[in-house]
């Protein structure tokens, strides 16, 4: 629709997860005209990100360097680890501040729709992490979906054959939330997961 | 939250308009793991866009030459002249192939609290555009809301010094629309405008 240059910009951006034509137009069109934004700043970013941003060679976490963070940090609780599917899980468990252990990120979960089996995801490497007997507890932080539970279930009964104790995050109501609204499986999760008062 | 450039990256992201902290993360993370996205070539572009693309001398449209694809056209019904506040409208009254006059991007709307006055829209040129008397129909195409609406009445009233037929595009109850979730203004203006059948 547009001429050149500012419909390959609008393109390119409708490639990007979640956003749509509308949104490409809008946002390639702000890059055009905002005098405030640093169009050649996220140039520049975008030109590194690939080279410099590289994953924790112990966990599998975003880094720039061989290690992650929280990997070279001693204060962590190395008897600790919580495996996660993705870098992001990192981040939002990190933001509640409740966690001070290690990570694991698996890249993934197993989904036979997708393909992906347990060798597409870095299950040797933590079984590698666990050899040397200093981790006590593995808490599996995967997704409460079908892939998420898939892949709990699958490295439980991988990992009871360690003297470990495995643990997964509970399920039910989102606090805040409102029981009415509540799906009926998240509802019984609840019910399953009751605690004493 | 994240180390370094990933961090910068999605604050940039985050910068764009209707992109928020999770949408950014979620681009970040997908121009990072998704092999198939070519970063290399949206850094290129976004290098490119605001050097190679230029606005019309002439109407005001985005184009990478001194006059638009449009302006250019001989085919174009040179005696009509669509005003629009954004090259965003051109594109979206293309896409209806109903009209093939020409166009005069104002460059914005009159707002009395964004401080946007008529000095600061292309007022000057269309009316350098219009005293050679080749024009016949001036269609003011802004918004229908209250900067629109205010920029077409000033521009009618400008205009209503020349000969030339001013007009304003039909408000009404947009098609496929349900009458019973039509706000008051619009089912209002769709009764003033109403047709004989």
């Amino acid at each position: 629709m547009y001429d050149g240059i500012v419909q390959d910009l609008i393109d390119e951006f409708g490639r990007l997860p979640g956003i749509g034509p509308k949104s490409a137009q809008r946002i390639a069109f702000h890059i055009l005209q905002s005098p405030s934004f640093d169009v050649s700043r996220l140039s520049t970013l975008l030109g590194e990100i690939r080279d410099k941003v590289k994953f924790c060679e112990i966990c599998g976490n975003v880094t720039e360097q061989e290690r992650c963070s929280i990997c070279r940090d001693p204060r962590r609780n190395a008897t600790l680890i919580c495996v996660v599917e993705d870098a992001k899980d990192v981040a939002a468990i990190e933001r509640t501040r409740e966690f001070r252990g290690l990570y694991h990120v698996l890249g993934g979960a197993i989904s036979p729709i997708a393909g992906i089996g347990p060798d597409d995801l870095r299950v040797t490497q933590l079984m590698q992490r666990l050899a040397n007997g200093t981790v006590q507890e593995v808490i599996l932080a995967t997704n409460p979906n079908l892939e998420g539970e898939a892949t709990a279930t699958y490295l439980s009964r991988l990992l009871h054959t360690l003297e470990i104790r495995v643990t997964r995050l509970a399920s039910g109501l989102p606090v805040g939330g409102d029981l009415e609204y509540a799906d009926e499986v998240t509802l019984g999760r609840a019910f399953e997961g009751r605690r004493t008062l």
